[in-house]
């Protein structure tokens, strides 16, 4: 490992992180909030760590993928044990397990809370939790590839491929630095249209702001305990937040195709138009499953609608109590936690490209039963896949259902029910949020025991680092010298 | 598609089944029960319409792997179909698809039942339920192959890829028809065993004969409503079953290995140590977490090794009712439910040697992150794992998970809860039996609509042909002509 270069990107991560804390010292600020002096000295507290800890240059740039992996990881976790601070040091959160799983929830973009009233806390919490779903969305050391001098480096892909979501990174973007800034102008501006839009609609500056944040990192935390509940006179509100959560959740390089005019492209991407015809289907099925409840076309679709694609794109967010739908809604919903958003958004989950070349290796072995001679290939999008990615993708699955079987087995020590412990730990590794029964939309992770929340706080950072990165920090044989 | 060949081969199984059905004429003689005359009847029919279709021999006798997958397949839906007749026909199942589930779930080994009072039915019916298991155990193209003279070919090594159980058939075993006959001596010497130890404890000869037709393979229908429950004061039967159950979900190549006195090699058995080591550790930690209920170490011991062996072996006879264990023993009960038998065994099941190559290729798949430039292979009983076998391995935990979770989304529409819809497919296609609350140890499969028994069909013979060979029968371009 080169320790001194992943000494040098935490210190990085934590002077940026420090540094945003000073956006939430400014809301406390505007609001006449005495908490903001906690993000002041904890920010300043950030920045100044991380200061001292890239004074000293590192000798070496070389960085191969298990240190680009081994920096990503600890970054996150850095991000979580510092963000939590604020949390804690204010009396929100007393608990320090309990601070640290918000955190990383919102880091992660999880949307997970252990919270049970939220809107007795002050703006400036309220602001910091949503605004580490924004700044966790598309990646913190992304950004730093955008920003710091000595890392814009060839050898940087392995940051970049640690911290991006889905199979694999795109390699023919030549500048990394260029594609890092190209996608957080994206990000940054697909969030500003959603807040111009909400506040038509009549949101309050903070509600629309933190609610954009939350949309854009497919998050999920809200200021209201009910959620988009709370706006429930209001469906275009509601609308506008369904369509960006989907559209957070697609790869951002289908915009970047749109902005440089190839739609063609951009409008055949294989892996979005899957994730949309998914969404839309489950949405039929559900709206026809709970027409008894609603009693209308209209608002049984809308009900149904904004759950899919808050809970496809990993978002989150809720209507309403979910858990009186039928078991074959819940069921659904289940599966729709699972598959999660596309790679390369925002979003979380298994991923609809990893999806669509698992099945497409299934077809590739019946076909090779049928006429053991001829040659197959894996497609996507009109490109062969490798023989590595496809198996990479396989282990990716394995790896994936073993953490889903182990943490069910270890959190059902609880003693909630069966679908409350596997529901929990897939919304958790899958970055989405509420579960099912006790951990559903209207519920939240408070009762479990403390085991199990730093279960679940390894499980949301395993999915948001796509397990790899983050087990590989596990094994003792990484951490040996190059 | 060789048609000629495969009706020839649905021909002979035919046969057999109509002459296994005398067995049951012959019960019901000696009881005197009237119910014979189906068996006579329905048995005679069989052989006359198998004889028929015997007559004409097939030109060519190549057999691709698709044809022998296809023969295999074809052969169990025979078996499910005709088999069901004399439950029909006597009343003793008066519903047809009720009929063939119960079929379906002997010859299949599976063990789940729709019948809600098992105690009322004559004996030549409940004989003839619990042989279903004994023939389907060690599969009746395996013992085709051992009989039928135009079969014992090379080509003929497709018929027993299709029926025998795991990921791959042992290729060093040159004379295919005597391995046959070997297996099919081992695996009635060992059911003689049973008998004798069980009428020793002091059995009725009835119930020593069913019960170890039910054990040998690995089925779990028994003549009681409560099962092994039934014989609560002898510790004695219940132990005996036990151990047998574990025996039967060996695999068989190390009693072969045995009985050629090659003792090192067969106690050094990769996949029977995992097997043994994994089912005593998940009885420790049951006994541990039900301690509670039983109130001493031997009685939980007794009932957690009973049911983790039961269950493991996916035989799936009870002692008690399971639903009331805590939800971590539940939880383990369902991973144990998943994961199955050793291959080559009667069990079910994913199979040890599955999940260990999937281990391994994970350990890889990290050695390759941790050290891009060498080289690393997958070994199983330090034989190298074909590149082929890991990807076939691969793309079957796919369609397994696949499969379980198409079907209990389907299966969910039945309103029952999570838990009894996902632990009902996993205890239909790894042929267990028995899973949680509505269809738990002391329940059935009775309450279950129409389609979801067809679904549970589907599954169990599925599981028990593991996958290929029973979807390839869906896919229309296979019936394409060679």
């Amino acid at each position: 490992m080169n320790k001194r270069l992943i000494i040098y990107i935490l210190g990085w991560v934590l002077m940026i992180e420090g540094a945003t804390m000073q956006l939430s010292t400014a809301v406390g600020l505007i609001y006449h909030e005495r908490d903001y002096l906690i993000f002041l000295l904890c920010g300043l507290g950030c920045m100044l760590l991380g200061g001292v800890l890239v004074i000293r240059k590192p000798k070496s740039s070389v960085m191969l993928l298990r240190d680009g992996f081994a920096a990503t990881a600890l970054s996150w976790l850095v991000l979580s044990f510092a963000g939590c601070l604020p949390f804690f040091f204010s009396g929100a959160i007393p608990d320090f397990v309990d601070a640290v799983f918000e955190t990383a929830s919102g880091f992660t973009t999880t949307g997970a809370t252990i919270l049970r009233d939220i809107e007795i806390l002050p703006r400036c919490i309220l602001f910091w939790r949503s605004f580490s779903h924004f700044l966790g969305g598309m990646g913190v050391v992304v950004f730093l590839l955008a920003v710091i001098p000595r890392l814009g480096g060839n050898q940087s892909i392995n940051l970049m491929k640690a911290e991006s979501t889905g199979p694999s990174v795109n390699k023919s973007m030549p500048k990394l630095r260029n594609y890092a800034a190209l996608l957080y102008s994206i990000y940054v501006g697909l969030t500003a249209i959603e807040t111009v839009l909400l506040l038509c609609g009549g949101m309050s500056i903070f509600d629309a702001v933190t609610t954009s944040f939350s949309t854009a990192g497919t998050g999920g935390f809200m200021v209201y305990n009910d959620s988009m509940g709370h706006f429930a006179g209001n469906h275009y509100l509601q609308a506008v937040v369904a369509v960006f959560m989907m559209l957070f959740g697609v790869n951002f390089y289908v915009y970047i195709l749109i902005l440089s005019r190839k739609f063609k492209l951009a409008f055949k991407n294989e892996e979005m138009l899957i994730y949309v015809i998914f969404t839309l289907c489950v949405t039929m099925l559900i709206t026809v499953d709970i027409y008894h409840i609603y009693g209308s076309v209209y608002e049984s679709f809308h009900q149904s609608f904004f759950y899919v694609t808050s809970i496809g794109s990993t978002t989150g967010m809720a209507l309403t109590d979910v858990d009186t739908w039928p078991e074959f809604s819940r069921a659904l919903i289940l599966l729709v936690t699972c598959v999660g958003a596309c790679a390369g958004s925002t979003g979380g989950g298994f991923k609809v490209s990893r999806l669509l070349i698992l099945l497409k290796g299934m077809r590739k072995e019946f076909n090779l039963i049928l006429h053991p001679r001829s040659v197959h290939t894996v497609k996507l999008d009109n490109k062969r896949i490798t023989h590595e990615v496809t198996r990479s993708v396989s282990v990716y699955f394995v790896i994936y259902t073993l953490i889903v079987i182990v943490t069910t087995i270890l959190v059902s020590l609880n003693g909630f029910d069966f679908m409350t412990n596997i529901s929990a730990v897939l919304a958790t590794l899958n970055n989405v949020g509420p579960g099912m029964n006790a951990v559903g939309s209207t519920n939240n992770y408070a009762d479990f025991n403390v085991i199990s929340k730093i279960i679940f706080i390894f499980n949301m950072l395993a999915g948001r680092l796509e397990l790899y990165p983050f087990l590989l920090i596990f094994v003792p044989s990484a951490w040996k010298r190059n």
